[in-house]
């Protein structure tokens, strides 16, 4: 199968499987259930559940049974788009091209849904518990806690609101990639990597390798915000010169940025090179990032 | 040690562990970790964690190993108000006397430190596997998620929130409060029980004191907004007839209010008969419970 092929029946065993563990929309009470399913069904790219059937599969783990953990990444970040889009965060009334949460259900029940999300999130990972041995369940759990909490995701958020139209130095605009973005990415590779049971090398290949994926992918966000096609994004283009924020091409100029984001895609596949076939999509997947158009 | 101070002791004990466990308000981001803290140590009665504690010493369990999971309830418990008193939901602006935390810390910042709370408690929870045998610990992720989750805790709060300014039934009504306070409750003690390793007999009867002790709880909650004194609330009473809410009092009269409380105190300690010496702080704390005046 090649990769596209893939990509697409790995998004849509997500899809399937997100649809059997969130609550039916007509389970009482209803609101919150629709709340939670309008979000998770808005058309995401499935980015980091896939990675961590990918991880798995890279290790001779099983796919299928890594799609609770799977989704339960999915939830994580479904939920703080939900949060991010508040009025008291970043306002935003649209995200790909439909209302955002809080458009249609209101600030109350957002936050809610956002909340349930993640709550679901942590029983997913416990339902794991009649897959794998309970020791994985437990390293998984905490992978992904600490990635979300006030030392990961939520970190990376408090820093780049606080540093809102202000100038930053890279390292802080990095602090912020790696925490808001990149903490997820290494906690959903690690997490099929763990399930799947890697060796300590490949545990340390893997890691490796999503955090100079997680770069790459962040820094072609930034490209794509100067050098997209509006149309393709579903977002306009010029946002972050017109908010004045830093980027990678702000900070380091438009050539440079490019050629940082092909390093830190070709030092990503690098660190695949102990593994052979069973890590092709992970490879195909850096191609992937590097080259969107959205 | 008779009951006020071994209930003293207990909250002093889960006091200090709250404070190893979360991060220092020092730590960066620091203003997260302040918000955090801010409420973690806002003067709450720790009424969940003793309950973990309480019946985790009612079947035998070590008080000291289950703190982390005891804490996690708190988080959880301080999370939920914190979402609760923001503008887009109840617009609180104070909480046991002092300004909530969006007022001090702003509705970002107040969002973000309830989502790290509730974060931090799975990874609290997951940190238990070194004193506990994993299974008890997968069990008890699984029973504090459900219970926290659109199915408990977040449910109970959204019917309140839909049902405000309207008439409900009786069903209604204890649909949330079994859910909104009920769920925690009853989760708090299930909790101890199994990492204590309860037996299917234990934890049956604990569970359904548990369920005895969150009516109660609730009823209790209901008369001292008619009855009780505002100096030692610490807030207005009265607030419930003013906003039309229907409460144990309005829909049932005074009299069976107070009878209905006695009753589900009394059921309560009823359920705890198998127990011995070791479960006379459960007896004491429904005891506490239904007559406190704050």
């Amino acid at each position: 199968m090649n990769f596209k092929n893939e990509l697409a029946a790995w998004s849509k065993l997500v899809d399937d499987a997100l649809d059997r563990y969130l609550p039916k929309a007509d389970e009482y009470p209803t609101t919150i259930h629709e709340a939670m399913r309008y979000s998770i069904f808005a058309g995401g790219k499935r980015l980091r559940p896939v990675l961590v059937l990918a991880s798995t599969k890279a290790v001779g783990g099983s796919v299928e049974k890594a799609l609770p953990v799977a989704c339960a990444l999915e939830l994580i970040h479904t939920y703080s788009l939900i949060h991010d889009d508040l009025p008291a965060m970043d306002n935003d009334d649209f995200r790909r091209g439909r209302p955002t949460n809080h458009k249609v259900y209101g600030e109350a029940m957002a936050i809610l849904a956002g909340d349930a999300l993640l709550t679901l999130a942590f029983e997913l990972i416990a339902s794991s518990a009649a897959a794998f041995s309970l020791d994985r369940v437990n390293l998984v759990t905490l992978e992904i806690a600490q990635a979300s909490g006030s030392r990961g995701l939520i970190g990376g958020q408090v820093v780049d609101m606080l540093s809102e139209n202000q100038a930053i130095t890279g390292d802080i605009m990095e602090y912020i990639h790696r925490h808001k973005t990149g903490a997820l990415f290494r906690a959903a590779v690690r997490a099929g990597a763990i399930l799947g049971g890697a060796d300590a090398e490949q545990l340390t290949s893997l890691t490796n390798y999503s955090e100079q994926m997680g770069l790459a992918f962040q820094i072609k966000d930034d490209l794509l915000d100067i050098e997209g096609d509006e149309a393709k994004l579903g977002k306009p283009v010029g946002s972050d010169v017109k908010n004045q924020k830093s980027t990678y091409p702000s900070l380091y100029g438009l050539e440079e940025a490019r050629r940082m984001a092909d390093k830190a895609a070709t030092d990503a596949c690098a660190e695949l090179k102990i593994f052979g076939p069973e890590a092709e999509f992970l490879r195909s997947l850096m191609h992937f990032i590097i080259n969107r158009d959205h």
